[in-house]
């Protein structure tokens, strides 16, 4: 079957042949039908520190998906062929700490596809039963995004939404979908920021009430602005960047709460006494998705069309075309990107 | 000033003259506006078994209002002759146990206004300032409904509603209100049950998805079908009729949460074991509204505009008219009535 | 290997000879050491209306076990031979709403051992992986007793311990066990009633600060007295006596809570207004242990010695005495009983 | 009066003659028994940036003390002489958001005695009749030491404590606490990090299973080897030293919680990535007390008996002896010190 795959310790994605997967017991074949393009792809592809810490080439990449399945493995109860699914990337062990004890997101054993196995960017894929998720009549190209929207949903969802008012730091796609959650949940006002315009349109368009260009505005003082001088009441931090990082903690309420998604590279200083200990905030490390809570909450909001993240996929490749994909991540104008493979 | 006075210990209201209250130390004087009529009044006006046993006659009746701050007694800072506000009406200790840890709403020393001393169908009331809540811009006649609004905040926003489905028995307005904030709040789907066309038609109108008429339908039949089978997440029981809260047991998910705020008479017969304890359900009694979370919310749904109440006001009476406003209620057709005081 | 077995659709229960299970997939076979004996085997034995409902004789009777793993079926990484295990009773699909967010407890497809398929009063039992605890150093006696001991750390741990005071109805083996679970957590002041004065010198003996005989005082007016007129924080209900179901709502503090663990016969006349609602309470169905965060509770408590049950543990038969272990139960004089098997 | 006062912009503290004060309406007036001394006296002393920025002189200085009530102000119902009291040395505003939402503790007007206002290193101090807690027979020496308990109290009662392993780094007067308040809450296993063997004891007599001494020790390597490599449930930071910070993020468990009391001095750089996200923790900011819920636990432990804070206080001085009670904390070998006033 067709695949991207990394072939070696070395920049670069080869769009190439590889064989087709069968599933082992408890798992089922899916034909891939879309695909989204993630900018852990972008790192893989390029090669950076983390990628070259972790990965074992070669191996498919790509682990945000959905599609049908052709085939079920021995064991497997609740799926049948046919069935339009979509699946969590995580690939957890069932028997530490954490999965036995609610927080299979933060399995210390996690293996997730298209990183430390074949990926989703492939004709095919073999996938546990466990992680596979029915669509229900959401279409695959919705399908293909809920592993990012389901961050999204992760971010927005652990924190005290309705009658909120939610500051969104950081308008990529997943920040895009976060202002969507955030308005269905029934936030009082949404404020986004980003230093990108195309960015801060779809931020709008997802639902913003108000929208902050921090290449030209005082982020913190407009937020405060907004709030009657309060500040926010939640504060969802997507985009990794350190002066973001100050203004989350800088707009957000006494007592209020600051939900990190955004990954910053090395260390922030962080001066703990004025930013966090002195306005009695909370602070919570977002990863994964929470198995399976979040993705039963994300598919209802779909299935209630709640929240629409069509607007944020921007753009659709073909499977071969993952070059091209690439380039529109980097040109950071663009919103969510997918593949259409089947 | 004109006022609606319980004048002795039997049925009947009088309109008439009493002396025009004026602020102590740490009181306002409000010019009410406009007042809401609750089955309370109703209760007092009857002469029920429940006011025999609380009221002290003369007392002037009514406890939902909103008006206008003309006079302003010593240390009072933080308000201002001619601000419209509302008001809390249980006028609370603030040394026992509950008030000393947030949970004011349930303080056992409570006095509430138009029981306990006097009320708001009048053209004056004295009120603590702390008991005062500024309107920042939203309507008197709206202002006037935010206590029992307050109700349906406080028992649908103590569940956890973004992406449930939310099944709300007895379309009376506190449930009508409940419909409507489940929907701002994110519910998935908002299901709402009576016995009364009008009401279900209320109800349809504040954004239930679907209304069942308990008259004719199999009512926890429908909630299951319309869930899929499992029940609703969160049932708020508004009706205080015995058949509906076995309905709201019997359509509540495994693990879901019953919110009890509908007032039963006398003692209902229930089945611990299958209703509540093999269902592994939470069942919570709302009363009063949170002092002051649940206003500080309701102030910002309002003033959002997520949710807007004025559909459930239905009638509209001037003081001197309130046997007619009784009636009404009475009638069971009716949402919500107010009376127009200046 | 030997077992007792309900034999058919009649009261007894007939201590006989069965094949010895194999392990399947996913399975582990244990040598089972002790057994704890349950009012639930008394049902079975009783052949009570809900046994006659629920059983589909023959089958091996029995949940609460301790014992060594003698063989592992394929697929099971986690687990050996020659480990001294307990595990949960309830055996659940995985894959329903439930399940699938982290409330297993309340699968709707749960197969109990001993009940639903065979259980633990017989040499050996296979159970699946998945359900199986490893002792860690707690002795077999204390691991057959960690099912109800379970129930009662599931009571105990839902509600918020540390520096309350707790009021535990009914002190048979479960509530005299929630006795030293409360103490072990915290609690301010521990408050135990029943009417059989063996059962309150248990209590005393697990840690009761306070023990009321209530077949001699006022139940309620001794925990108003024992908590300055504002009742207990917390309660659980652990007899299923209505009499004591309505002490508890009378007991509980406003806006305290109350665990319901003890199953009424048939229903109980509540007056919901007086009871629950003007309280401003929390009411919450206790079923089963939580998948697996009571477990691991538990075992820590229990590996921390912060808890020890075995006073509670007043008898101990083979296993052919188990009509003698029965007739102990009748007697209500005992406290818990195992079975030496092993 | 006799009091300790401030007097000037410039480092010193005087002892010296003040007008008495007297009570206003709503206020009482103490005379004070036993008074604390707290790291900010010294800074005050020593007039740092922070005491430079903040204070005004000339003002009475001392935050934490016990007394006995010797004349009660108008409109004080619930308070009367004779009384022996403690007292919450935050007067807040009453109307902000958090005031009113249950988060006085983080009032953004707060007022704090010995700071903002006269304080309590004094023969007597006048305190608004809300801020005072009656003993109830807690002695005046463990009363002159609540609030910084108080600070211990919140730390811990707002992690989740009964069955949990939880680490406290920095043992100096409030790190000991927590280990009291730790063990009485039912954790599991305590374990406590600082760099001084004497505290290190102190930790040990206040009930620490494990201490660790970071001069010698690698202390994550310790916390991870005495938590099955798991880490602990939950870290208490009370040290404010950024090696012990990055420590508190080291040895938290995946999915864990971060309480931060201490103050650093300055930036200190954070990986927010491999420090809070991945491990999917919860920080919480602590500050002051909760107004009122901390102290009405507080006063439930030590009625019970639950911890004995005494040992912890090592040092007690006259009033006069203020310059000794400095060194004596400078010296690091200290626990808590207090001061002798009647």
């Amino acid at each position: 079957m067709q695949a991207i795959v990394k072939e070696k310790r070395a920049p670069g994605l080869k769009v190439t042949t590889v064989p087709k997967p069968s599933p082992g017991p408890g798992e089922v074949l899916i034909a891939v039908r879309h695909a989204g393009v993630c900018g852990t792809d972008l790192h893989i592809a390029d090669w950076n520190a983390w990628a070259e810490g972790r990965l074992r080439p070669p191996v498919v990449v790509g682990h945000e998906f959905a599609g049908e399945i052709v085939a079920v493995g021995g064991a497997v109860a609740e799926l049948r062929t046919g069935q339009l699914v979509t699946a969590e990337g995580h690939i957890v062990c069932g028997h530490c700490l954490q999965c036995r004890t609610g927080n299979s997101h933060i399995c210390k054993n996690t293996r997730i596809i298209g990183v430390d196995r074949d990926g989703a960017f492939a004709e095919y894929i073999a996938m546990p039963a466990t992680n596979v998720l029915p669509l229900d009549g959401i279409p695959t190209t919705v399908g293909a995004v809920m592993d990012p929207m389901g961050n999204a949903f992760h971010t927005v969802l652990t924190a005290d939404i309705p009658g909120s008012t939610v500051f969104v730091v950081g308008c990529g796609p997943i920040g895009c979908f976060a202002v969507g959650i955030a308005r269905a949940a029934g936030a009082a006002k949404v404020i986004a920021s980003d230093v990108n315009a195309k960015r801060l349109a779809l931020a709008k368009q997802m639902g913003a009430h108000v929208t902050i260009d921090a290449t030209r505005d005082d982020v913190v003082r407009a937020v405060l602005a907004e709030t009657g001088g309060e500040g926010a009441d939640v504060v969802c931090e997507m985009s990794g960047v350190p002066s973001a990082l100050h203004q989350a903690f800088a707009a957000v309420r006494l007592g209020g709460r600051v939900q990190l998604l955004g990954i910053p590279n090395g260390q922030v200083p962080v001066d703990f006494a004025s930013e966090i200990i002195f306005k009695g905030i909370t602070v919570y490390g977002v990863i994964g998705r929470k198995m399976y809570e979040t993705w039963n909450q994300m598919r209802r909001y779909l299935s209630a069309g709640l929240v629409d993240p069509r607007p944020v996929i921007t753009h659709q490749f073909p499977l071969a075309k993952i070059d091209e994909a690439l380039a529109a991540i980097r040109s950071g104008d663009a919103g969510k990107i997918i593949l259409e493979i089947a």
